[in-house]
């Protein structure tokens, strides 16, 4: 701990800039997890991170924002997939998605994106999160072609759409069942997932591309 | 009670015992759509529905009861498909399950399994729907295979999930845009999605690596 004996003697109702930002995202995802789109509130966001509201508006705009990001900064493990296979890179996107919506604040992006079908108003949160799931396979599989793989245009979306759809399932099936899932069973699971649909991206047997029209 | 003469000519406020279950369960679903889970009551759907409360209670004992039936009287369409051949049955099934949550009543029941994740508390209507999804796929299969059709025992399950996944999917990324989806779209959807993952059902399905689809 670099920044002194000062710092770590702090009293808990003064925070530094750093610190409280850290206690608003923290406290707004909290709030979420215990109340809801519609409990959410600045507000409460506040008092539960031990600020003023004021402190929250000056990084925050509205709640939608602190949401989206209170959110985004436990999602580290989205992105930045690269083993060099593309089945293992495809294991370890899609272990990182079951295992971020198995923890709570993975799966209230899936709620809030319910939600928001229901009430017909997306907050950014949903469309941000989705958004950077499908980036990563992308890129997972633009670097797999650019190494040569005969990765196959089109299926490659609806293949993706299937383990996304696939590991969804698996995230809700989970929450809805007492059990426990132990860290190896994600693994194994995506890895079951993953060499089902794998050949499905490949374009085995493709004419080489100056044969083609 | 007067039912007899005065029944053909009765105030809305006393329906017949067959117009009030049906008030009741519209009631039930309208309620639900429009205050979720956390608001949802019997009190308010039997004001709703126009009847005492006692009446409600005659015929549903509690509030998650009342939501099952609800639901279930108005997602029929799961079951009973039987073109005569598989990938027919398939492109029936997944389109009657599009259809099912591109329809608020059956988003709700997405949206009932989500909010029961969250608070740790399924709702039977929940378990019931997912059971009968899967059900009905299971008779389609069964029934395949009975036909002699190599159905595999071993993916049977992934594929349908992978299926039934990327259906949930697009039902939700359809929720958060603002276009409307015609029903040729929906059918065409699952077509793709049927044909894409049908030679994972079958154990010798794969075209022979030479050839081109």
């Amino acid at each position: 701990m670099g920044d002194g004996a000062t710092a770590a003697r702090r009293s808990p109702g003064r925070p530094r800039k750093a610190d409280a930002e850290r206690r608003i995202l923290d406290a707004a995802i909290d709030e979420y997890l215990e109340r809801g789109a519609t409990g959410f509130t600045i507000d409460a966001v506040a008092r539960r991170a031990g600020v003023g509201k004021s402190t929250v508006y000056l990084r925050w705009p509205d709640r939608d924002t602190l949401l989206v990001d209170s959110v985004l900064a436990r999602s580290r493990a989205i992105e930045d997939v690269d083993t060099g296979s593309l089945r293992d890179d495809l294991i370890a996107l899609s272990t990182n998605m079951l295992r971020f919506l198995l923890d709570p604040v993975g799966f209230a992006t899936l709620r809030l994106a319910v939600e928001a079908v229901a009430s017909r108003a997306a907050p950014q949160v949903t469309i941000d999160v989705a958004e950077r799931h499908r980036r990563a396979a992308g890129v997972v599989l633009t670097r797999a072609a650019e190494r040569g793989e005969p990765i196959n245009p089109i299926t490659r979306a609806r293949v993706i759409e299937c383990l996304y759809g696939a590991i969804t399932l698996k995230a809700l099936a989970h929450g809805l069942e007492t059990d426990t899932t132990s860290d190896a069973e994600t693994v194994a699971a995506c890895t079951e997932l993953v060499d089902l649909l794998l050949p499905l991206l490949l374009e085995h047997g493709r004419p080489p591309p100056d044969s083609v029209r």
